[in-house]
């Protein structure tokens, strides 16, 4: 059952029900444990990931030796470590499930497969990645862009759920805070 | 005559000759004077730019007032801002030729046209538009991983002859320097 994945994909392209089909019987989610691991540095991946329910968070381990987070993923988002899974070379990230989650992998074999059966998939897969891609655009700007405090406001604004969701110290990883940083940015908002 | 293009999307999908006639009809490159802007900030983009020849930059405007690049892109490369194309929203970015150039560009009504003539360009756009996301991954990466000086390193080793192309003052800023300090690195180097 992919039904959420399946909802997704007819958001952006009509499916027959023989595509349903197939897809059903092709991508079975799986349960993901907190803490579990994708993916490690060093290691190939070979497969893109799209999370039914939970929250992965892609991070790599900076040279201080402490882990510096770049994405989360949430519900409905695919996730993986793209130049990699392109290039089939080690990944410089590490994939984890910062919740108990629940994921569909697909992995190139599998993908190649489904694509030639289901053109339709091509679509979208380039709707949603050219998504993916202005988001990313989007955030190397306000990177450049705006100081810290800024981009802690405009996150809070755009993701308010999300903040209130994961851990505070993952929080001020992806912001390029430190912890004590952010709880002082939250105590002043409150104050 | 769109040669260039139809090489580069003979590298990732075939095309049949018939494919080839109706891309050399559709889409004609165009010269595009040095500082000529294909669109500014405040205007909804409708177009995807892909240069045959030269060189864009993609930039906003900061608080304080100054230029910022965020992304280049040469021969062989689609550049747009892909938030405003995709949502039809204000752009907040500038988009301008560095070099007296030439680029197709190819607007919505016109793509989806040629999809539904071509269906193997969804496939193309969905692989080209996969390294660009995959680039701007990794390009997230270093710009919280990496010092300036690093930053500048890798940058030179990745793309040697880029770096002699473009103005200075522009890579600076595309590397988030002041001109000053690029120069100071640069002159290190020499020594």
């Amino acid at each position: 059952m992919s039904d959420a994945l399946i909802k997704h994909i007819e958001q952006f392209v009509a499916l027959k029900s023989r595509d349903r089909e197939i897809l059903n019987k092709a991508l079975k989610p799986r349960p993901v444990k907190k803490k579990e691991y994708l993916f490690k540095e060093g290691e190939v991946c070979h497969s893109n990931y799209f999370v039914v329910k939970g929250c992965l968070r892609l991070f790599f381990i900076n040279g201080k030796g402490t882990e510096q987070i770049t994405q989360f993923a949430i519900e409905n988002w695919w996730m993986s470590d793209y130049m990699s899974l392109d290039r089939q070379r080690p990944s410089t990230f590490y994939l984890q499930a910062v919740e108990t989650s629940e994921i569909i992998s697909c992995d190139t074999v599998q993908f190649e497969k489904l694509i030639l059966e289901i053109p339709e998939l091509e679509r979208y897969f380039r709707i949603v990645q050219l998504k993916a891609y202005a988001a990313a655009q989007f955030r190397i700007r306000y990177l450049n862009e705006l100081s810290k405090e800024k981009i802690y406001r405009h996150f809070v604004s755009l993701f308010p759920d999300f903040v209130q969701r994961v851990p505070q110290y993952m929080l001020a990883s992806y912001l390029g805070f430190t912890p004590e940083y952010l709880s002082e940015l939250r105590n002043k908002r409150n104050a």
